[in-house]
C-alpha cells in the first residue's frame, strides 16, 4: 500500500482510513548546521525518512503529517538561523497536534523525530497523552535511534558519530539527499575544537556515568561557543550517505509495521 | 533579486542578509475544506502566493520562512482532517517565531495569512511584538485582503465570496495550482444550505451590522453544520484561478516592496 | 421593555430573565485621550450608548452588565493614565465573564465594545466560547462599526476619522455627553503630526492593502510617539456628537433585537 | 485637598499628580446577596466608602481608580447573578492593574476591598508586587477590617457579624446607601438555616482553631447551601447603617493619611 | 490508634485506610532564619508538630504526608539558604499534591503550615480545592494560629510576637526541639532594629487597620533589610519552647479530631 | 570533608560555602510499588545513595537539599499511594529550586534522581536553565544510569531489570536500607503478568527501536494494569542490595568529584 501525504487528502478519505492507518509526524528543527550546511538539514533529513520509510511500510496505510518544523533549539539562538519554541510551548504544540490527530480517528501515532533537542518532551508529550488516552498508542523517537544498532554496525574509516551534529552524518545524509545544498567547497569542515584554546574542552574532562546522565554546561560545549559542530565531516561520503539513509528506512518502515493496528 | 527559502540557507547567509531583507512567514491551517479538497489547501494556496510575491518583489530581498502548518482552526473540529492549535497555544507559538526571526538579525517582517481563523491572534501577536521590540516592522494579513480591491473586480459569471471556504474563489485557485489534488469528479459542488430543511440559515436573518461585528452563533453556521462550505463553486474555472493568482502575487509582491527597509 | 443593571438587580431577578433576556458587555479602556479629554473617555462613551441603546431597544429585556474598565491598551504604555492588561489576560477575563453570564441562564450575549485595541481579541474569545459551547449567540463589536455606514453618512464640514483617538470623533461625542469633562480651552487641538519634524509620518509612506491588512511600525505611528492623538478635533461639535450619538444608539439597539432569543 | 476619580482626569493631570498622590483601587464583585439585595452590593459599598474616605482625607491627594468589578467569588457560583474569576485569573488582573499604577508614577497604592472572597489574592498581590518594586508601599484590606476595632463597638440590638454575607451589617449599610435597590417588603429576612433540617450545620460543630484557620467545607457551610446568607437582617437600621457608613469612611481616611508620600 | 507516615505505607495500606482517615500535609519553607538558626527551621517545627499532634490524636487514624519544603519564601531572597516557589508555583503544587491524596481515597486533609508565607495560597487552594470536590472537607492553618490562644496566654518574662521570624517563639521552640543546631554561642540575638540607624521603621508609623490589612512596604521592613529577623530572642529558653510545642501538639490534636470523618 | 544538610545550615554558612560548594537536589517520587514496599521507596533508596555519595566524596563540599518529594507519577494513578505532580508543574517547580540555588551562590549542582518517571522533564528543566545561566554547570541524572555499568555487571543468580519497578533490583536495595519496610512475608513476589491471562503483554510484541524509542502503551503496559510490577522480586537479597548501595554511592560520589568547582 501506497503512503499518503495528510495535507493532501480530503476530509473524507481521512476519516475512512484513520481508524486502521498509522499516522507518522515529523518533528524537527530549523537551525545552524555550521557554515556549510543550510539550516533545514534536520526537517529535510526527517522528511525523507519519513516518506521513504512510510512508502517502505507494505502492508501498512501509513499517513504523513505535516512536519512541525520548529522544535527545541534554545541551545542554538547564539546563531544566526534558528526557529525555535521555548520548551513548555513545544510541549504545549505537539499535544495539541496529537490530540488532533486522534479527533480524526487515529488510534496508532508515530512521532519521528529529526532533532535531539526535541527528543525530552516528545518523550513526555508520548507518555502524558496516552495516560490520558489510553485507547491510544503513541511511540515517538528519533530516526537515528530507531536504527542505531545496524547504523553504527556501518564499516566506515573511522568512528562516526551517530547523530552528532553536522558532521560525518548528517553531512553523508546530505551529500546523498540533497547535494546542491551542501556548501561542498568548504568541505572537509575541520573541527578545530579540540585544539582551539578558545574550547574550555581541552582542559575539562567529561563526567562520569552512562549515556541517561545529563552534564549541562554549555559553557564548556566546544560547539555552541565555537564551530557549533559536534564533529567535523572527513568521513562524509554521498554512499555512505545512501547506506545511512537506507538503513533508516528499512528500520522506520519495520517499526510502522509493528505498530499498526 | 531572486528569493530564498530559509531552510535551504545556511546560518552565515541568513546572519549576513537579514538586517537587509523581509522575512516573510506564511500562517496557514491543515482543516477541511469539502468533499472535493484537500485539507491542506490554504497552506498550499499561501505557499504558492508566499513563493510567487517572494519572486516578483524585484529589488528586495524576500527569504521565506517553513510555513505554520498548524493553524486556529476549532471551528473544523467536528470534521476529520483538522490539525489545530488552540488560540492561546496559537499566539505563543507565532510570538516565538516571530520573536526566533528578530534574533536572527530581521528587522521586516511580512505574515502572510492563509486562512481566516488564524487572523485575530496574528494580528495580535503582531501588535504585542511590535510594542514590545520598536524597532521592528510586523505585517500581517491575508494575500485575499492585501489584494481584495483588485479580486473583487475581477469579472466573474457571478457574485464570488473572496475568500469563502472552499466555495468559488478557493476552488478556482486550486484548479489552476493543484487541479490534480481536486476531486473534480464531484464539482460542481452544490451549496445545498440556503434549501436544506436542516440549515437554520433558511430562517434566521442576520445580524445588523459592519464587517467587523462578529455575530458568533455556529449552531446556525450552515457550513460549519451540513456541508462544511461556505458556497458552491460553480463559478469556479482554473483560468479564474490564474487571476486570482496573479492578482494576489503582484499585490503581495508590492507590499513586500513597501515594507522593505 | 425598559432596560436594566444587572447590578442593581437581585440573583433571582437575574435568574427568571435570563433566558428571555440579551446581556449586553460593555469593554473599554483607561487610557490616554490627549491633553484635552480624560483617559476613562472610552468607557463613557461606551456606557452612555450602552444604555441608550439598551433603553431604545424596545421589546427586548436588555440587562447591562458592569463594564470591563481595563482593556488591551500597551500601545498607550508610553503615556501616564493607562490601566491595562496584557492581551493574554484580557482573554481569560472576558471568557470568564463570558462564562459567568451563561451560569447565570444568559444564551445571548453583546459585548459592546468602546476602545479599538480590544477588537482582536474580544472576537476571539466570543469564537472560541461559543465553539465550546453551541447553544450560546454571542456577537461582539465596537459601537462605530455596529453603526458605521450612518456614522460615515453624516454631512460634516470635512472627512472625520470614524472613530480615530481622541480627534474629531471622540471630542464631538464628548462635547455632546461630558462637556464638563473636556478641557475646551485646549481646543480646538490641531494634531501637528503631519508637519513635525519628529514624526518619521511626513516621509514613510503606508503599506498597501485593505483594511484587514495589518501595519505594524508604532516607531512611526505619529500619535503614539509625539500627540497620542489620530487627528485633531477642529470639526468637533456638540451637535455632530448628538447625532454620532444618536446613531450609534439606534444602530446598536436593532443589533440587540435582531439577537434576542 | 478634594478627591479625584480616575477615569475623570486627563493624562497629564494624572502624570502631574501621580508621585505625590495615593492611588485608590476598589476591588469588589457581583454576587448574590439573597432575595433581598442587588448583586452588586458589594460594589455599591466599597464604591460609596472609597469615595467618601477620598474626600474626607483631609491633605492627601487621593485618585480613585475604576473598580475591578469582578472579583474571586466562584462560592456564589449555585446561584444566578455571579460574575466571578477564578483565582489565578484574579491575581493576574490585579497584578497588571498595580503594574498600570506603577507606570503612570504611583508609588502608594490602597487597594480597597469589598468582598471576602478576594482577601487571599489580593494580599499575594500585593506582597509580590512590592517585592518585585521595592520603592513601592501598597497596603491592602477589607474597609470592615480596616474599621474593625470601631465597627464592633457599635451599641446594637444584638451581636451582628461584620460583614457577614447579606445579613445584618450589609443590610444596614444598604438601607443607608441605596434603599431604593433593597427589596424592603422582604425584610426583615429570617435566616433559617439554625433550624432548617436541610443544614448540615445543626448537627456539625465548628472547628477547632484561630480566626486563621481555614475550615473549608462548602458542604456543610448553610449559607451557601440553603439561604447564601450568613445571618439574618432582624438588627439591620438605616441608621445603623450611616453610622457604619461614617466609621468606615472616616478609618479609611486615616489609613490613607498614613499612606500618604 | 498510633499515627503513621504516608511514606511508609505501602499501596494497600493507604488504599485500605484512607476514607476513614485524616491526612496532615505539612507545608513549610527553607529559608534564612538569622545568623543563629538552620534554614530548615520551619520545617523541622512543623514536622515536629506535625508528628507529635499525630500520635496524640487518640481515636483518629492520622496519616502524615512528606512535607513541601519549599515554600513562598520570595521575601528572603535577599539572603542565602532560601528555596522557593513563585506564588503561582506554590498555588499549582499544592493543589496537585491535595488532588492527589483525594485520589488515593482521603476526604478530610489538614495542611498544617509552619511558615507565614504560604498562609494566602494555602487557604485559597483550600477554598478552590473544596468547590471543585464538595465531598472533601480541607482544613488549613499554622500551629501557631491553631493554637493561639493557649500560646499567647503562657507567662514569660516579656511579650513573644508569635509566631515572629527567628525571634524568641522560634528560638525557644529550637531550643526544645534541636539545641544542637542552634548557635547558641550567637544568642541572646539582639534585634538591633530599634535604635539602628539603618532601620526606616525608627521613623516610619505602621498604618493603621487590624490584623486582615496588609501594609507591605519591605523597603522599610526593618527584618528583611537589616537583620532578616523580626524581634530579639531574649526571651527564649529550652523550658518555654517545651511549654509552645505541648500546646501546639494538644491544639493540633484537637483539631484532627474534629476534622475526622 | 565532610557533607552537610542544606536544612541543618545557617544562612552565613551556606552563603560562604556556596561558591565553592555542590548541591546535591534529590529528586524522587511517592508511588505505589506493590503490595509489599512503601510507597517513599523512591525517595529512600535516593536520599541514601545522595548521603552516601556526599559523606564519601573526599575533598569536595557537598550540600545536599531536602528532596522534592512529589515526582511525575501520572502513570501509577490508578492505585493508592501516590502523590504526583502534573508534568508541566514539575518542570516549573524544579526550576525555580534550581533558580533559588543559584540565588545562594552555587553554582555546581548535580540532580539525583530517583525515579524514572522523572527523567525527561529534569533533563529539560537542566538544559534550559544553564542556557539562561551559562556560568552554571548542572548535571542530572538517576542514580542507577550513573552506576549502570558496574551494576550490571554484578554477578546474581540471574538477570536483574535495572532499575526495574518494585522487582528484584529495589527490593534487594530496601532489603539492606530498610529491611524492616519491607513487607516479607509476600515475598517472593512472583510476577505474574507474563502468563496472566489478563495481560495484553502476553500476545503483543515490543516495538523495534534502540533505548531511546518511546513505545507508550500503557493500555497493554503489564505493570500499571495487573500487578504495578515490572519484574518480581525472586533474585532480591540483602547482600546483592549492599553490594548494589555500595556501587551506587561510590559512582555517585565520583561524578560529584568530575563535577566540584
Amino acid at each position: 500500500m501506497a503512503y499518503s501525504e495528510f495535507a493532501r487528502l480530503t476530509r473524507d478519505q481521512i476519516g475512512q482510513r484513520a481508524a486502521a492507518a498509522v499516522a507518522l509526524l515529523p518533528t524537527a528543527s530549523i537551525e545552524q548546521h555550521g557554515p556549510q550546511h543550510p539550516v533545514g538539514l534536520d526537517t529535510m533529513c526527517c522528511l525523507a525518512v519519513a516518506r521513504g520509510a512510510a512508502e517502505a511500510a507494505q502492508g501498512v496505510d501509513v499517513i504523513v503529517a505535516p512536519p512541525l518544523h520548529f522544535g527545541s533549539s534554545d541551545h542554538h539562538r547564539p546563531f544566526p538561523g534558528v526557529l525555535t519554541l521555548r520548551s513548555p510551548t513545544f510541549y504545549r504544540v505537539l499535544t495539541e497536534v496529537v490530540e488532533s490527530l486522534r479527533l480524526s480517528g487515529f488510534r496508532r501515532i508515530l512521532i519521528l523525530n529529526g532533532h535531539g533537542g526535541n527528543y525530552l518532551m516528545l518523550q513526555q508529550v508520548a507518555r502524558d497523552f496516552v495516560l490520558a488516552n489510553p485507547d491510544m498508542r503513541v511511540a515517538g523517537g528519533a530516526y537515528w535511534d530507531i536504527a542505531r544498532p545496524r547504523l553504527e554496525a556501518v564499516p566506515a574509516a573511522r568512528q562516526v558519530l551517530v547523530p552528532g551534529h553536522g558532521g560525518d552524518f548528517e553531512t553523508a545524509l546530505m551529500l546523498h539527499l540533497h547535494p546542491d545544498l551542501v556548501r561542498q567547497d568548504l568541505l572537509p569542515v575541520q573541527h578545530a575544537d579540540r585544539d582551539d584554546p578558545r574550547s574550555a574542552a581541552t582542559a575539562i574532562p567529561p563526567l562520569r556515568g552512562g549515556a541517561n546522565v545529563a552534564d549541562i554546561d554549555y559553557a564548556i560545549f566546544p560547539g555552541a561557543r565555537v564551530t557549533g559542530l559536534s564533529d567535523d565531516a572527513r568521513a562524509a561520503t554521498a554512499e555512505l550517505g545512501r547506506q545511512y539513509y537506507q538503513i533508516a528506512v528499512e528500520e522506520v518502515a519495520d517499526l510502522l509495521r509493528s505498530l499498526a493496528p
